[in-house]
């Protein structure tokens, strides 16, 4: 092992925020859900040129699904090796949707949501914006515990998730990071609560 | 109705090639497989500020369906709606998947296809480079004909084109646009053959 990094953590995120840090090539994330039944968005950009970004489209290509989990290398939009799903204690998580944003609670929950409401949109606005990342720049995120389930027809339905207290996805870079990582805002997708989401970087490996 | 638009048309796209075009508020594109099985892959950004594109996961949020057809809206990264679909004799397009590549021949074809094979990535780079859009700029299109199958366990699936020779779809323009659009050069998305796209552009209907 390599020395320790000094922002290894744990980390907590509270209820309705986010947060951003960097990666390196090697370390692993591990995204834990404290309480169960919580969503965490999670978006990665190439540390120092935000252009390339984490690609759901090239993800879902080159690994012929859109159900991704353990073993599955997840790409960016120049096809280049992002980060590796490692251990995965759930197994559902989504690729599919874009974060919540004011917008989705004022066109998908009741009327009068959407003011003042917190979103994923806006946590990774604020905390993306010191590594120089615009909101136009946050695509689809990759939104670890999420339970989307496509029928059939093609129609898209939000279940609480399945995952339940302590249970983690791991992730290891394949390059050098921005991550940005939310507790998710939307009541539809946590089944109607909020709560916190915690991460740990651990060391790299050395061979 | 107003003065009939300079460029509607009717225009043929070669096969494995591509093009740009503005489209205004209110025109309506109409894309048609001439010959029956072949891809038109389609991208828009807004017209003058290329920041503002089309979005995959904003418009399955918002329809709640990844298998768009007539009624549905296309919104961009925004949240604000770019496109209508109108007429859809097909009633089968994909959104899920990134444009072909390089990259795509690489890894998901034989040894030797990517050398030299032209690609929708490739075509549309230069379709759009004359309006300032560049590379990292284009991100999942929506891939009209195609035929993208997802099984219940979220294996994706391409199958050859459901559409036959003279079936269109029809998108009215939400806002001023620039559009990229192309005749796919992908074997395993066109039943191993390549053909032409036809495109032509309505004039905006006066109330």
């Amino acid at each position: 092992m390599t020395d320790p990094v000094s922002q290894a953590g744990p980390h907590r995120i509270p209820p309705q925020s986010g947060t951003a840090f960097r990666l390196r090539r090697g370390e692993v994330l591990v995204v834990t859900d404290p309480r169960g039944e919580q969503v965490a968005d999670l978006m990665a950009y190439a540390d120092g040129d935000s252009g390339e970004w984490l690609s759901s489209g090239r993800t879902f290509d080159y690994n012929e699904t859109i159900y991704l989990t353990s073993g599955h290398v997840l790409y960016s939009n120049r096809s280049r090796p992002m980060l590796t799903l490692l251990r995965d204690d759930v197994g559902r998580h989504d690729f599919l949707l874009t974060p919540c944003s004011t917008e989705t609670f004022e066109l998908l929950y009741p009327p009068g949501t959407a003011e003042g409401h917190p979103s994923c949109f806006g946590n990774l606005v604020q905390a993306l914006a010191p590594y120089g990342i615009r909101p136009d720049q946050i695509p689809t995120t990759l939104n670890i515990f999420m339970n989307v389930l496509v029928g059939e027809d093609g129609r898209v339905k939000i279940g609480p998730p399945i995952s339940q207290a302590g249970q983690s996805l791991e992730l290891r870079a394949e390059m050098d990071l921005v991550v940005g990582l939310t507790a998710c805002s939307a009541e539809g997708s946590n089944n109607g609560t909020f709560k916190p989401i915690d991460y740990q970087i651990t060391a790299v490996q050395s061979g």
